[in-house]
Formats: structure tokens, sequence, C-alpha cells
């Protein structure tokens, strides 16, 4: 199975209103729940995907039971992720995109998390080797609820690393510096997140500063121009035939999703950027992250491009 | 025992950002949440002043149980009104306000609300019926869900009135314009809501509009001016010896718990304005609807001006 951890759940509302006015009384006119949390969206894409997906991570309080009721009942006739969250006191935390229907921009309102206690985290270090003995991969995705120490994810990378399964890190600012520094397999960084750990404003220039830092390889997602890979193996962009307009909410959990499948597959890595950068732009063209257009992605997979680039990794 | 009914009761979450810049992400840094509703924050003011206090209305899904959660433990020392509410399949509606730290101001998200089924409202008629019995009085407070008609706070006027038991009206729009017809003892509007319902902008004029079209009597609240009572008995004015400075949100709900309180003692209309107006400049200085200052409501009680009007009413 294929392991996602999310330290920081979150019950995902999308709020439609008219307009946004700030100071404002507004009407609701449509809401939409969704389990939430970066793992959360790739679990919910391997399933999709087909493959056996255990998630782990915490969720409290009422607002942690009702994602876990969400990603029990996914919206179309998908399985669900195995649920293995483990409970905890503090409750889980809302995020509210506010979707201006005049303009189509979307305002983010992200809740901090539940305070988590050093027994918690305990429960959840057990927990977590336990999990490893059976997955192939783990991603370990997203930010950090208040109370957990930011060398966290540094702690799980070193611990998948002796339990040999392969990790991939998805999250920013120093829970990703502090990460890197473990020598994570794959980061899957945008170019802000990028930007903002190196201070290199020039992807590919950032991305060999990045993997400089003990990453493994490194995944840099371009937004509409696709992805940019730096291994060991050398240096390989991967684009879609044309720009996808829509929602890029959960593009990157979804190239997640597919570099990760595509890893245990025995893909190499063109084949595994194809897979990240098809079910990427699929993701696009849904509303919500954890969803992608399944016939948009089949059809793109046989459509983007992938080239090696001379430049030395 | 005093009854309010709550329809449309709410999760009512106040949210802490820096500053609130439409189209961008924000870290929220204080969550806070409540019961809410119109007729919740009436009960929960009524029951901190100890009068025996019953809630009906409708609460479903996650959000209506947390709701009742919150209801049965009030922040302070204070009882707890009894929860009559009835369990619905539809999720009850969460609201946000939205404080922006650089400005002060609110900026509030209103979810709909459930959509209440042709048998629930039924069902709630049955209970509505049963409650009344041992009414001394009761509130019919805040929107309507979707799926209920809009003549429905009409309908339980009349059920109010055919039982004897005093009925207060607090609510805008077609449902408050519908309900007035059916002749309530007491509706409580705001100037904005008044305006709304006649036309008039000159409170005494919209005022007494107001009553033609049916309530018995009329208390207008003038914001920090106080409140405006049109009555049978005499036109009267209640102001408060200074404007209040804070927050508003509640003022309405803590003078409609003043007026059903006066009215179950037996006090006359300006002992009732006293109490109602002192109540609300105390709620003023707390941050949430619901609760009030106590010190300052029993300082304040000394302190509010009744001034007779020679209009006639």
């Amino acid at each position: 199975m294929i392991l996602t951890v999310t330290l920081n759940t979150a019950l995902d509302l999308t709020y439609h209103v008219p307009a946004l006015t700030p100071h404002a009384a507004h009407r609701v006119t449509e809401v939409r729940e969704r389990p939430g949390g970066k793992g959360l969206n790739v679990a919910r894409v391997l399933a999709a995907l087909g493959r056996e997906t255990v998630v782990t991570g915490f969720a409290g309080g009422p607002t942690g039971a009702l994602v876990r009721e969400l990603l029990a009942s996914p919206a179309q006739q998908t399985p669900a992720p195995y649920d293995a969250l483990l409970p905890i006191a503090g409750p889980s935390r809302r995020t509210i995109a506010v979707v201006d229907g005049t303009t189509g921009d979307t305002t983010q309102l992200n809740e901090p998390g539940p305070a988590v206690t050093p027994q918690e985290w305990t429960a959840f270090l057990d927990a977590y080797g336990a999990l490893l003995r059976d997955a192939e991969a783990v991603a370990l995705c997203g930010s950090l609820p208040p109370g957990i120490h930011v060398g966290a994810y540094a702690e799980l990378v070193r611990r998948a690393r002796s339990a040999d399964v392969p990790v991939l890190l998805d999250t920013s600012g120093e829970p990703l510096r502090r990460g890197i520094a473990a020598r994570p397999d794959l980061i899957k960084p945008n170019a802000e997140e990028l930007a903002q750990l190196t201070g290199a404003r020039e992807p590919l220039r950032a991305t060999r500063d990045a993997r400089r830092r003990g990453a493994h390889a490194v995944v840099t997602s371009l937004g509409p121009k696709g992805l940019l890979a730096l291994t060991s193996d050398g240096v390989w962009q991967a684009k879609p035939p044309a720009p996808v307009r829509g929602n890029p909410t959960g593009a990157g959990d979804s190239a997640v999703a597919g570099l990760l499948s595509g890893l245990v597959d025995g893909l190499d890595w063109p084949g595994r950027l194809v897979r990240a950068a098809a079910l990427s732009a699929a993701t696009v063209l849904t509303p919500t992250a954890g969803d992608f257009d399944r016939e948009a992605y089949e059809s793109l997979l046989s459509r983007i491009t992938v080239t090696e680039s001379p430049t030395p990794s």
C-alpha cells in the first residue's frame, strides 16, 4: 500500500458569494464540504487510480469526525482510502475558500489547526512506524498543526529511510527546510515555495539549489508549464499540450499521486512525469482538490511531452 | 418558562485575521465558536438572568450537534437553556464573522441553512403546540431555513395567540411582513428592517406604520440611541446615559430577552424598556452575541432614562 501522512487534516469548505465586499454581510449561495489537507487529497487520487492507499495523521473534534465521514464516502463511485487517522483531543481545522461569482477569484481563510500534545505526537510515531512496515512508499504532506515541533517532518523522513520506504515530502517554509536536510527521496515544491526556500526565482537554478540541500530528487511544479525534474538520472521537463484553464487547487497533490504511483509501478522518470503532469492538468479541470477528470487524464497521458535537458543535474 | 424558537440555528464562528484582503490567502489567528441564531442568543441571556428558558427549532448534522454541545456548556458559569431542538436530516448552517485586525471591521458570511422537509415542519408544529402549554411567553426569532414557507411565522403567531401565550416576532423581510399580519403581541425591528418593511426612514413614522400593519406593540431599536416603543398604553423612548462603544452584534437579541422577561415579571412598559435598553447596551460591551456585561447591566438599570412622548400612538 501507499501511505500518506496529513498531520493537519482539514474540513475544506467552498463558499460561493455573488461578490465579496469587505465589511459587508454576505448570503452564501452554495456550500461545498470536502475532506482536506494535502495528504488526504493525494490519497483520494491514489484510491481513484485503484491503488491501495492508507491515510494517517490526526483528526479531532466534530470537524475531525466530519472529515472522516466525508473521506469514507467519496463523491464519485471510487474506492475510499483506508482511514488510519489518529483521534486527538483538539478539533481539526476548517479552511474556507470564498469564491467571488463576479470575478471568479478566491479568498482563502485557513484556521491554524489543533494543538497536538507531546503524548499524541508520541502515539503517532508508534502508529507511523507500524504502518511503514507495509508501505511501498510514503508521502508527507502539508502544514504542521500547532504544538508539533518544526523538525517533525525531518524525523518522519529519517524513520521512513531507516525502514527502506521511499519518502516524498511536500510542505513549505521551515518544515520543508528542516525536512530536506533529512534527505527525502523526493520533494515536490511549486515555484513560490522554492523561491521562499532558496531565494532564487529562476526555476532551474532554484530547483538545483533545493536538490543540493539534501533531496535526492526535486520535481518542481511550474503551474500551466508542467513539471521540472532534477534527479540523479537526469533533468526533464514534462509539458501538457496546451495550458489548461480551471481551478489549480489540488493540482500539486495530484502530481504527488502520479509520482508516487509511478514509483511504485517501477516506471522510469519520464513515465512518472507523464503520469504526474497528466493527473495535474486533469485536476485543474475539476472544481475541487482530490478529484480529477478521468477522461481528460486518459487522453492527456499520450499528449504530455517530456524533454530531457542537456543541463548537468 | 419562556420559549424561544430558532428555525435556522447556526454555529457562529468568529475569525480574527491581521487584515482582510480579497483574493488573498489568510491565516486565521483566532477562532471562536458559539451557538447561534437569534433565538438561541435570546435564550442564553434569559437563562443568565435566571429565567427558566426552553429553546426549540431545528438542529441537524455535525454542525447541529456542535451547536447543541456548545449550548449545553455556557462559557460563564450561568445556567444553560433547556434544549428542545428537533433533530433534522439537513445540516445546520454556519455563519462566519471575519474580524479585520487593522480596521476592526467585520465581514459576514452566512450559509443559507438546511432544507427542512414538510414532514419535519409538521413534527415541529406538534412539538411547538406541546411546548406552548407551559410557556409564559414565546419569541420567534431570525431567518427561515430553505424549504419552510414564507408564512411560517404567521402560522406560529396564530398558534401562540390561540394558546393565549404572548408572542414576540423578531425577523425581517417577507417573513416579517407576513408574520405581522397575524397580529403578534410585539415586534422588535431595527431601523433598517423597519425601513425595508414600510419604506419610511423616519423612525417614529416607520414604527407607527409597522404597528398599523397588525402588531399590537412595536419596539424599534435605534442603535446607540436606545429604544422607541409604540404601544396601546403610550409612546416611549428609552435612552442609555451615553452611547456605548463596542460590538453591537446580539444587542437586539438582548433587548428581546429584556422585553420578554419584563413582560413575564408583570413590569409596565417603562420598566420593560429600561431592562431591555440596559441589557442591550451591556451586550455591546462584550465581543459576542448572547453574552452581556453583568456589572454594566446592573449599573445601567438605574441610569436608563425613559421619556413618554405626547405623540398619540
